[in-house]
């Protein structure tokens, strides 16, 4: 079953020399986004005809010897907020279900058919991407795969997203991070998550949640993988960033707030990573980060998701709260009362802060952040539907590493630095906005030194 | 008296071959600020001591032959709200009598010096430059040069501005125009105005208003002056556009509000000032627009205007409200209430506000529009002091055809348009985003047309 295991270039290389075709792969992922029960809550649609005629067309042209792109006939998941031609765009709500169809692809889709990928379908996701723990009460939530008996959350939003790599229902997926909503499932799943700097990808066709963090990136098995979608989500060349030593650089490690609250488990794992990337030549710099610490009373009335997320949704909310996910609902409508001021005065500290980081890092000549992703591992689904507080308690711990980096308008990438078979944990990378290359590049040398 | 007839051309010129000299211009201008009645009222602030300084200097340079930069010894005023390394800016206030001098010079005003200006002194406002009348309880109001008997409004919010230069105080003015502030005073005295593309020139050091609208812009004697004083406050090249022909061009003529309530002066000499125009050989193209009639709703709430002046008085004008021009309190308060959705919808309409207005104006093949500054001759003084409801709609009506083009982040020229001796009637010519240098080059061509 190589799309459970498999990443894009293993793939590419089967498709290449005949060891399988894109009809297969397709079959492969239609056969699992359609026969378990974790796939009828990981998609909210699956396209067969489309998928398999498209990996139809791409066998022929590959028989024909025709040049191929990237991702010529390998099975990719989209998340429920990109428009698709012809589909409602319902981000795993039910409000938008007598919405029109969407009258054209979003940029990303277009860019993924451009580059020759099978779409399978749209993935589940926390209703309007407005949660980091996945539970959609709507359409299900599928299981963490790590510990399906228990039943444990696979992060969110993009929930759907991560259950779809890693139960080989895609080889990738595409997901958007707002607070963390790609990374957040990527270190709960044991995926690698890529959170770009948020205006490298085009929003044009997706339904936002907060105009201003807004950002579009994949989960995959592999950094490699998250630097070839990564180039076909932004439209450059599809070429990998060379991957950059670890010997020599300097990484900073927050003290301030990203390492509070770890469990055993993140703690050890968080420890271990550290030793192999000390190990592979890297110099770990203990940072002061206060801006960390100022950043919950900064976001005291909801930041800009609040109010942007408000802007967009009030007339529809106003008319169908009933059916909206109450717990989502009751969150829109934190943006309700903040005053014009209060948004100006965000825009007004934002770039305060952002520098103050960057200055921060500069001084002590270091480039990236190392921390955790989320500092627990994934809790189970069932206490978290059982109390409000309990969801939103773990919510704001799960969203809380994430979001600096969101606030930042940074770039990180999360990659599992667990050992097979124990619970899935994330080691996020970041680094300001731009940076997007060079934390891909560093991603790498990450990913062989946890390896070793 | 060269400084009250001259433009800056003309002066530079009369330096150069020793005509006259700088500080035979510095204490004309010194004479003129310190010993009329309006010169009391026109200055906050008269800079005695560095004006004669740097003519001096200026003088001795020229002397010895050292090239010189273009406004090099021409006096010049600046708005009360740039600020001056050692001066307390105050925009016209009371409030901050108490704040700390500033610390350094705004970029524009180490612009004007590194040019060689003589900055003369600080020139009086509307009260944190909101209003487009020009009233000043604190400090007095500028009477209008064309009819001093009657104690006529010169216009706002660049009141001191505009008298500076029609009272031969400086050679030309610097002002802020965020509704009309340069343009309304240049058309109420007979100036030539001119209002950039906001972003084009840096607010750093500039108490703001808007940080959205804020732009910045010279009053001075005609189009070349504007020109010369643009490329300097912008850092750009100190050459001026060449003059463009208006053979062939098509200008719209706005059939939607922008015409509406002219009175019998203004609409005669828009009149005059459109026949000449079009013996030029310009093709003027009557033109519906109805996004002019949408802004009073867009704006109903007060715009980004008062949202953004909330954001910054907000701590001020809580504690010291009472020393606050009311009328300048109270439309301040209004951005108080104001929720980020309304600011939001502000930011999402106006990009679909600004293309509604270009693609009328390119389906047309017109790439500037033509109208009358203000609707109406300046109003007395003393009837605007006398009723607040008389205020708040004749500074509605001033604002009105200006605040179209700060909307649609355009560029603007106000032009004199009346005969000698008559009441001043600014006409103005505008473009949208960046388009300022094809705005200067036309406003020659409509410069010479207006003057056959």
């Amino acid at each position: 079953m190589p799309l459970a295991s498999k990443t894009l270039r293993q793939l590419g290389a089967e498709l290449a020399d005949g060891r399988t075709t894109s009809r297969a792969l397709t079959e492969e992922a239609l056969d699992a986004a359609t026969a378990s029960s974790e796939a009828a809550t990981a998609f909210l649609a699956v396209h067969a005809a489309t998928a398999r005629a498209t990996a139809d067309a791409v066998d022929r042209l590959r028989t024909a010897r025709v040049p191929l792109p990237p991702l010529a006939g390998i099975p990719i998941s989209i998340k429920d907020l990109f428009d698709e031609a012809g589909e409602v765009t319902r981000a795993g709500s039910r409000v938008l279900d007598g919405a029109a169809p969407a009258s054209r692809d979003s940029l990303v889709v277009q860019r993924l058919r451009a580059a020759g990928a099978v779409i399978v379908g749209r993935t589940n996701m926390t209703e309007f991407a407005y949660s980091g723990l996945g539970l959609n009460p709507h359409y299900g939530t599928p299981r963490n795969p790590w510990d399906r008996a228990t039943g444990r959350i696979p992060g969110g939003s993009s929930s759907g997203a991560a259950v779809s790599v890693t139960d080989g229902m895609a080889a990738a997926a595409i997901g958007s991070d707002t607070g963390g909503s790609v990374r957040i499932p990527s270190a709960l799943c044991g995926l690698t998550g890529f959170k770009p700097t948020a205006n490298r990808i085009s929003t044009e066709g997706v339904l936002p949640l907060s105009s201003t963090l807004d950002s579009i990136g994949p989960l995959a098995r592999s950094v490699d993988c998250c630097a070839l979608l990564d180039a076909v989500l932004s439209g450059g060349a599809a070429c990998a960033p060379a991957p950059a030593s670890l010997a020599g650089r300097s990484l900073a490690v927050p003290k301030t707030v990203a390492l509070d609250g770890l469990d055993a488990t993140v703690a050890a794992a968080f420890e271990l990573a550290c030793r192999k990337v000390s190990a592979a030549g890297a110099r770990l710099v203990p940072m002061d980060l206060p801006e960390f610490a100022e950043l919950v009373h900064i976001n005291r009335l909801g930041g800009f998701l609040a109010a942007e997320a408000w802007a967009w949704h009030a007339s529809l909310l106003q008319a169908r709260e009933a059916e909206y996910d109450p717990r989502v609902a009751v969150r829109i409508r934190r943006g309700e009362k903040m005053l014009a001021s209060d948004y100006l005065d965000l825009l007004a500290q934002r770039p305060r802060w952002i520098a103050g980081v960057q200055q921060r890092l500069a001084h002590a000549n270091c480039d990236t952040v190392l921390m955790p992703t989320v500092p627990v591992v994934a809790p189970p689904i069932a206490a978290l539907l059982a109390s409000d507080d309990l969801y939103g308690s773990t919510n704001l711990l799960m969203l809380r590493n994430p979001t600096f980096i969101n606030f930042l308008d940074g770039c990180a990438l999360s990659l599992p630095c667990h050992r097979a078979g124990d619970a899935p944990v994330g080691l996020m990378l970041a680094a300001p906005r731009g940076h997007d290359q060079q934390v891909l590049a560093l991603g790498f040398a990450v990913e062989q030194a946890l390896s070793r």
